[in-house]
């Protein structure tokens, strides 16, 4: 597990160039036009001509963007505690545009808390989130929940039990929080609810911090 | 559960209007340029009057888009079985851009097999794959074996094991069958295997059929 090991020490000692919040708002704007070109590229119905306009003007505006461009996903210090987040995740990325992006908090008690809505960008079933989406966000806010708990690691076991159908296009809230730490391994409980406050996903998650 | 119901219907009797291979080809293209401009904008470094201009190019590009629209992600008949497959998934959806996307085939022994590679899109601790996105992953195939067996459902419960981190950047299997199935339940395992032959992550669902 030493290539794990080095890889979570560069995530938690920010080995990655840093921006400021406010450097990268115009790049977080860009990704969040990207994220509505998304959404209408599988909803449009424009002739085929138009496709492939449309197809030629991204391919231009991606060989503009790639004239100068870091190897590696950018970091940066955010939020009241500074934490340094992974700006390009595909969960809580304001510049990765497959993320919805989630705003996860840290609340006093020491959980993280979530509030999002999710478009049929990430549909599953007709009119309900992808099962496998709301175990992406639920990963991703129990390792949160473990690295806010100051004992951080990579998912061991994640075990998700799906009460009831997610609905996509309302509120939902998801939050998550340690319950657990032995030596390197580290235990979170989180949930997902609706917006009638009933539960719709269950999930238990262990996290261990890579050997040396 | 009979909104649950409803929407399995709707999957597997195809309510949306569906598409054809070849029509659809000029949509899919377009979302591929889609899909590296997402990269793109995560690792520019273009100066800020740059991001500006293709933020404004890329809003203009979803208007012309949006001019004809269907209210819902199209499905089409694709592949040798003519399983009716929904365009727009977060997984397999060659219209969706932050699909990548994974193409999923049933085998003779009706275990179903995808190969694929991801980029740092999907990147969770730096160089592996978000523990969450190969969540996704693994729900998504184990939902098609369940399918793929006549006994589709909603996925109930979903339950992974992370030996090792999954890399990004090489080429990865995904396989996934049904072990079980008692009335409305039907179970199914999956793997995700890295390039030294190695599995990375195991993983066992049940999926129920919603009542009526």
């Amino acid at each position: 597990m030493s290539g794990a090991r080095a890889a979570m020490e560069g995530v938690f000692a920010g080995d990655r160039r840093e921006l400021s919040e406010l450097e990268i708002a115009p790049q977080a704007a860009l990704a969040d036009e990207v994220r509505a070109l998304i959404e209408a590229v599988i909803h449009t119905e424009v002739p085929e001509t138009e496709l492939r306009e449309a197809a030629a003007a991204v391919a231009a505006l991606t060989e503009r963007l790639n004239t100068a461009r870091r190897n590696r996903p950018p970091a940066a210090r955010l939020g009241v505690n500074g934490m340094v987040k992974a700006l390009g995740s595909p969960v809580t990325g304001v510049l990765n545009a497959i993320a919805p992006p989630i705003d996860v908090v840290t609340l006093e008690d020491g959980s993280v808390h979530a509030e999002f809505t999710l478009t049929d960008v990430y549909e599953g079933p007709p009119t309900f989130v992808h099962g496998g989406v709301s175990a992406l966000i639920l990963d991703h806010v129990l390792g949160a929940a473990a690295a806010a708990n100051g004992t951080p690691g990579m998912t061991a076991t994640l075990d998700l039990r799906y009460r009831r159908p997610t609905p996509h296009g309302v509120p939902l809230v998801v939050t998550a929080r340690t319950v657990r730490n032995e030596g390197r391994k580290t235990w979170a409980d989180a949930t997902i609810t609706g917006p009638d406050g009933r539960v719709t996903i269950e999930a238990t998650a262990m996290f261990i911090f890579p050997a040396t």
